[in-house]
């Protein structure tokens, strides 16, 4: 597998793809040196990049859930939202999208103040209300997305709830008409 | 502490409470024999009630946050939701409150499908749904309900995003505007 990045992000995507498939598999609790020795890497190069399994949990789950659901640039807020709450909802449909959640919720500590996670979220979402408000679109806040696209997609999994085809759409829809 | 229920109400609270200040002393993979010796309680009897650690943790979750977020009975669908919706706030802006969502957000096994919580709730919330249609009122499902309501407010803890005051009267309004 050559991408981009060499050899670096190789690794990242080896111990990545390692945390994912032990999580998948039910070993939650899985530690630096198992990890590391699924992804084929040695374990002191794991501990010098990420410190913690905590943070090398983070930013598999955090790296993993923001790639499965990129906000499209469609010429249109509606376009934009409903491609990237497409994406989230395939995710949260996803039993690996599923176990990232719950790992990414589980680790979250709460001394953590500004979540990582959500901030990025954040920060691609308020790129795309900026441009839809510079094309003169109505936009809602970041917070408005968060709370009434996201919130009840994550909550659905959470509390097991199903995850019903169509669930993004729906409620991008149901947030713009509101504006 | 004397309360209607006698003496298995006491016990359950007992243990509810130990279990509470056990979590929020970060104890959080407290066993079950260090969880009665803080209530004072036979460890036998927890098992004998409860079975296992995990359907502990769930009763004490589930019972603590249904009981510091009752639905009033006001006269009209706006009042109920606005006293309910104050009352998640308050226990989401209480650390404990906080605490147990945690607790059973972690809890939660991917093959327990009917999440007990969630329906217990959305029973409580189709009662007065179904009382403000009596009435005539215009009224959201449950499922509109807990998506623009208990979502926002509930992703705001696990993703440790503050709650302002004010919040859930917000979610409120906001979700009987779009009716």
């Amino acid at each position: 597998m050559t991408r981009p990045g060499g050899r670096s992000a190789r690794v990242r995507d080896a111990v990545h793809e390692a945390v994912v498939e032990l999580l998948a598999a039910g070993e939650i609790d899985a530690a630096i040196p198992k990890i590391a020795e699924r992804a084929g890497v040695n374990p002191t190069s794991v501990y010098r990049r990420w410190g913690s399994r905590d943070n090398l949990l983070l930013d598999a789950a955090v790296t993993r859930l923001r790639s499965t659901s990129p906000i499209p640039d469609t010429g249109s807020l509606r376009g934009d939202l409903l491609g990237w709450a497409e994406g989230v909802e395939r995710a949260m449909r996803d039993p690996r999208g599923q176990i990232l959640l719950r790992a990414l919720v589980a680790t979250l500590r709460p001394e953590e103040k500004p979540v990582e996670y959500l901030r990025a979220r954040g920060d691609d979402l308020q790129a795309t209300l900026d441009k839809a408000a510079e094309r003169g679109e109505p936009v809602p806040s970041v917070d408005e997305v968060l709370d009434y696209v996201l919130a009840p997609l994550y909550l659905r999994v959470l509390f097991r709830r199903p995850v019903e085809p169509g669930t993004g759409a729906r409620l991008v829809e149901r947030l713009l008409t509101a504006l």
